[in-house]
């Protein structure tokens, strides 16, 4: 099936891409997120953002939380290990056209996870620029460790949240000026969350240093981004990537994959880098071309 | 001085106690915290807590954020080392019978730091447990080096405040049920929280063990307690406390007391406790037996 509309359907936000004939005609996107929808039915959201589009001919092919108990319908999650091919059969039917993605989950003595929406960024990276470990950088910032199609284990980290959190709604964040963007910061703070494997001690001296003017108030943003980032990607190298992690793929946006290639280039790590946009949608057509069959 | 009136002053709350000749003869609270005046000038706040005592007779020892930038006076810290007999000579003068304790800093190479109110607690401390240790669990807690009387360094940690932002404000929180004391999965928490130094990994798995089932929803504040307090203790028993740690005095309300000192047994480490409140009145007692002089 080359004719489809794709649905990435986030916490915050909701965006929409009509294919015809395998060429993308329109992108839409609106604040629409599941958490935002204030008790309007997502039926209701999706025939609003999908206006013009022939809703009805072609399938639907929706992802993310949107398959969440807060969303449009609880999907269950396939259980890891499991192979991204199977996420094509794997899809659940929530209308006439429209279908839900499942997300993935992991349950093992260890650890125990779930994710939804990056398992399609996972099946379009894993044909784009298929690795060993994929990184996908956001609010929930996923580790992936797979062999060829196979996600055979993975861990979250809360590290966009946090960063927010701590910006918005802790002391350390209290009283900020405007943030303004601070490339030497964010280094200095990728090499001090690198280095120093005792993040939460770190985190207070953000304020202590802005007390006794160490650090400019106006770059706690910046500072803060680099401590959680380095210690993140220090962390994970060394608790998660092993043995050596090559080849590593890293699934993001333009501003924060440039964010995580400096933390990967100060430990060692080397990366390639998919745009995480392209990685859904090729995700998306490779579901959509198996609903041909 | 053996009558005077002790303030402790911090974020939240306010608490007074007059002491006529040694005794304690009254003790009040209110919700008055330096973060909830509300443009209430803390003269008269404390004119209305001190209300019926000999306010304009004896000296008002106060500690805390009242001596922030944000209190009443931005009292300078003293930078460590210091000596906490120093403490005494070095207050600030609000008013005629009014005194303000200053906090003290920490400002080398790999630690910036700060702290107002503990340095308090450590004076009694330093008199009634003295050790080479300490620590003061609360909102952010204190860890402490000292040699004697004298304060080598510390560190923070947000113990306090990330579980509050975590249950209150991330998504790991969000729409849980009214939580219940749960002895074993704070537990297990502990647990978790000592093995695994990556903590940043482990949050996300608060939330995905409620959505698969793994642990009851009710129980999520105890749990994601133990895994900071335990993640915690096992940090700074590595990283901050080092030759062996003995004595180490734990400063505490009775309820926090209890948590800590699961979590250091766990770890090897054993502690006395002290009294947080006791701590508190035993400095300001020194500091005013010095104001006689």
């Amino acid at each position: 099936m080359n004719s489809y509309i794709a649905i990435d359907w986030g916490s915050t936000h909701l965006r929409a891409w009509y294919y015809c004939d395998g060429v993308c005609e329109q992108a839409r996107r609106a604040e629409a997120g599941i958490t935002r929808l204030q008790g309007r039915p997502p039926a209701e959201v999706l025939e609003e953002i999908t206006r013009d589009w022939p809703r009805q001919a072609v399938p639907v092919i929706m992802a993310g939380m949107v398959g969440s108990d807060a969303g449009w319908m609880n999907v269950p999650y396939l259980p890891c290990p499991v192979s991204l091919d199977d996420l094509a059969a794997r899809l659940t039917r929530v209308d006439k056209h429209g279908w839900i993605v499942p997300g993935l989950s992991l349950h093992d003595r260890e650890n125990v996870n779930v994710m939804r929406g990056e398992e399609t960024q996972l099946l379009g990276a894993a044909r784009l620029c298929p690795a060993s470990y994929y990184v996908l950088p956001g609010t929930h910032c996923k580790w992936v460790r797979a062999d060829q199609q196979r996600i055979v284990a993975f861990r979250t980290v809360m590290t966009g949240e946090l960063h927010h959190l701590l910006l918005h709604h802790a002391l350390i964040g209290a009283g900020l000026p405007a943030q303004v963007a601070d490339a030497e910061a964010f280094r200095q703070g990728l090499e001090t969350g690198a280095q120093d494997r005792s993040l939460l001690s770190r985190l207070f001296e953000v304020r202590a240093a802005r007390l006794l003017g160490v650090r400019p108030a106006a770059s706690v943003s910046d500072f803060l981004s680099g401590l959680l980032i380095g210690h993140e990607v220090a962390l994970m190298a060394e608790t998660f990537m092993h043995p050596q992690p090559t080849p590593l793929t890293l699934i993001a946006s333009p501003a924060l994959a440039d964010r995580y290639l400096q933390a990967m280039a100060l430990g060692g790590l080397s990366a390639q880098w998919l745009d995480g946009d392209r990685a859904f949608q090729q995700g998306i057509r490779s579901i959509a071309h198996e609903l041909d069959h």
